[in-house]
């Protein structure tokens, strides 16, 4: 049966937004509808501009007979500095300050449209780049690895502290921690990773730099491929960061551990940004 | 500006899509799009017809001063079907089984499209519950307690069997593991739940009970209440369970070490579900 354009719009939204980065050909949405090709081309140069229109996402056209379209999401420039400004008063809030210097974030982390947001707002920057995995280490990264696999639409990899007989075997790495200057071993499931592999490391927040370091060891062991450093939040960190080339969505600049206050700000990632947001807002 | 009906119908289903089981107020809507509520009204229901057809959700309207239209994700009879068949089929290749009986499932549990379904699944069991939060223990019930928490719109807080100082002060109980029989200790973060909530268990993989068991005395410890327990796999196992009342959606049956295969097949989850399931076709 013909199905009318008002309902293939709604049903095509759906199917393109639950599959970022995926090219879908024109025949398949041509036969899901049972309706010619060019009134699939109308509805789609629809989609493309409300979607445009709001600044969600952008959808790009592949043509030619392996062609098709691909939703790739985004968040605006605007979105993007209100959230920002947003999380940087949530993190200033009382009481979130934790022995060592530590934020409690585990309200936030746990929160669906916050990672949302975060797994948007990261997976921005990284758009037109080959991120064939998102890896993290576990437990606190493991929610922002998770949001930003799923806007990139590639599988995420959970890199262990402990040693867990649930993995199968495993490659580890010494590092050092910058914090506690203590020498610490990391590993991951052998299985998990391909030889080649494009990943993007996430992390929930970042003081030295020392786990941030310890799986980019792990990359190079599996013979993979460093993409980026993405947090989202970067401590004050007094020492030398064994990181440099990172983006952080919030960094704390001030810590005051006798009253129990910390000050966030908005981290590098407008600045590192900028050119790109400018571009996708034309 | 006033914007055209097929605008309005790819953003409204994106945005309804983003936000489960929030009531949304139809002038939130016709502010948006500087239309009718009579528009408005007829927009929904071209959405709510698309999803039910579909069986991809329900757009539930609540009526009055305070009303609007609230979307609730679910899936289908037959979609839940394949998808179950599916995963038991995957659980069933070969190089899965781990030593003590364990199964391999970082793969999967990394993939989005693959967490998308269950997370889906699960919500659909849970849709007409009070869910206020859904508890796993880390590392890898993680991706399955997000993913549900994202269709139900709800936080997801995780239990930890290491003691991390970054999580503030915490509520620990003690457990009795029982496939190893032996005493440990598992916590929760203080802040992390409130007294009364109602709480969904999930993990990855249940033997003994003896783990979601442990969640159970914490759920106690907080005065909160326990609404369901919902783990991805179920294992073999030949001792009494700790846990009778659970959904699984998949069950390994046969394990066979020297060979080094299993087979898995459907848990218990259409058998449970199976009148909700035939309501929601209709």
């Amino acid at each position: 049966m013909k199905v009318r354009r008002s309902d293939r719009l709604i049903d095509m939204t759906r199917y393109l937004l639950e599959r970022p980065h995926t090219l879908v050909p024109l025949t398949f949405f041509s036969k899901r509808y049972e309706s010619a090709k060019s009134s699939i081309s109308e509805d789609l140069a629809i989609v493309r501009r409300t979607f445009a229109q709001r600044q969600t996402g952008i959808l790009e056209t592949v043509p030619g007979a392996a062609g098709g379209v691909r939703y790739i999401p985004i968040m605006g420039q605007v979105e993007a500095n209100d959230f920002i400004a947003e999380m940087a008063g949530r993190l200033s809030e009382t009481d979130r300050l934790l022995p060592g210097g530590y934020v409690y974030l585990s309200d936030l982390l746990g929160t669906p449209e916050v990672l949302r947001q975060i797994g948007r707002l990261i997976a921005t920057q990284y758009l037109d780049q080959k991120v064939d995995a998102v890896m993290t280490v576990a437990t606190k990264g493991i929610p922002i690895a998770q949001s930003v696999s799923q806007y990139l639409n590639v599988p995420f990899v959970i890199v262990r502290r402990d040693s867990k007989i649930t993995e199968g075997s495993t490659v580890s790495v010494n590092y050092v921690s910058a914090s506690s200057a203590r020498i610490e071993k990391m590993e991951l499931s052998k299985r998990s990773l391909a030889a080649g592999s494009g990943v993007l490391i996430v992390d929930d927040f970042m003081k030295g730099g020392g786990t941030v370091n310890g799986m980019r060891s792990l990359i190079a062991e599996f013979d993979a491929k460093l993409v980026g450093i993405s947090v989202f939040a970067e401590g004050n960190f007094s020492g030398d960061r064994m990181v440099s080339d990172y983006t952080s969505l919030i960094r704390v600049d001030e810590v005051d551990t006798k009253a129990n206050t910390l000050h966030a700000v908005a981290g590098n990632y407008m600045d590192k940004n900028a050119a790109r947001l400018e571009e996708l807002a034309k």
